[in-house]
């Protein structure tokens, strides 16, 4: 069970780990998804984004890039970014493995881990940043020729994944890892708010999309 | 040792990993420095990326994205990503350790590593692929306009480290980790090629610079 936590008012649910998560954003969602499939509980606090909360004095103090998750220990430690959140979450709580088991899965995993992050997800966030949401928030000069490329590599990048499921049951082979993780909160990022959902025809990642997210941990 | 093989002509040193390389190019640098850090030998195997080899049928074989550095273990198979095979290589000589020993840590450096890469690098690489060398390559139609906000957050990073190592020795805190070896490569990468060294005036960057580059495997 996971429960929000809201100002000061904050409900003990006898865990001793937060996350500092917005509803809706992406990243915050791997960590939830990657935790659902670990039987790991969060403490959810609400980090406003809407009132630019990531970006105070104080939050910066959690983490000097002003962005979410972030995960606080019980001893008042910190840590940022949604893989390292993952990666530390996988050393406490080891099964089911996400990462790797061996040194090549350890390498393989985070490969293809790396190239959804660095080809997919970047040109979806430039799209975003770039696109008509994040234009009525006046926080960035909008370049559009900086979306018409990105649109293109997603779009492109859509296709390589459909050549590969054509083959490989999961993102990083034969087994549920992180890198599908990594994928369906991309994938449903684009879909729902970046209005860049995958081709209708591109059969095999509609499979692979509908199977992932058939699991229960899809719901975070 | 390192040493170069060229085409089918191959030098054997007794070891079995081949890491696909191409002088000066920065991914494949981390990958040298890390080895040698670890007391690795690897077997160069040159790309030569100024004739497009790493963009043909065969070498997409290796990687799909078309992009060096990529490890060839002596089954055959292949891992790409520099971090990725630094991972790999982790595994197999777990000493000196650079990726993190607790959970807390190896959270810590990931989540570092990642900051350097998804904040300083990704803009590093786009004043590079929108900048006078690459121009010259019509291999991409330019945007100024990214180069010009690259920059910007290229010495806004650099002003961001300069403040942290008032405090720090290192990239992820008091030791040597795979963050420093990622942040040497991209300020190098930067100073060297992209025009964007940082400012004399921030000394405690440079102070860590002269620092790390100070190591043997800063040659590499």
């Amino acid at each position: 069970m996971i429960r929000y936590t809201t100002g000061s008012w904050i409900i003990r649910i006898g865990i001793s780990m937060k996350l500092y998560d917005y509803m809706g954003a992406p990243n915050p969602r791997r960590v939830k998804i990657f935790a659902a499939e670990k039987g790991l509980e969060l403490e959810l606090v609400n980090c406003d984004m809407s009132k630019r909360e990531h970006k105070t004095p104080g939050f910066l103090l959690k983490n000097p890039s002003g962005k979410i998750p972030v995960l606080e220990l019980d001893d008042g430690r910190f840590i940022a970014e949604s893989v390292a959140i993952c990666r530390y979450l996988e050393a406490i709580q080891p099964e089911p493995n996400l990462f790797g088991c061996d040194a090549y899965e350890l390498g393989h995993i985070e490969a293809t881990n790396r190239q959804l992050e660095l080809e997919l997800w970047t040109q979806i966030g430039t799209s975003w940043r770039n696109g008509p949401v994040v234009a009525k928030m006046h926080l960035f000069k909008q370049i559009p020729a900086a979306k018409e490329a990105s649109d293109v590599a997603v779009h492109a990048y859509y296709q390589r994944l459909d050549e590969q499921f054509a083959a490989d049951q999961f993102a990083a082979g034969d087994r549920y890892t992180i890198a599908d993780i990594t994928l369906l909160s991309a994938v449903d990022f684009a879909s729902r708010l970046v209005r860049l959902p995958p081709d209708e025809t591109l059969l095999n990642l509609k499979r692979w999309h509908e199977q992932v997210s058939a699991r229960p941990s899809a719901s975070a």
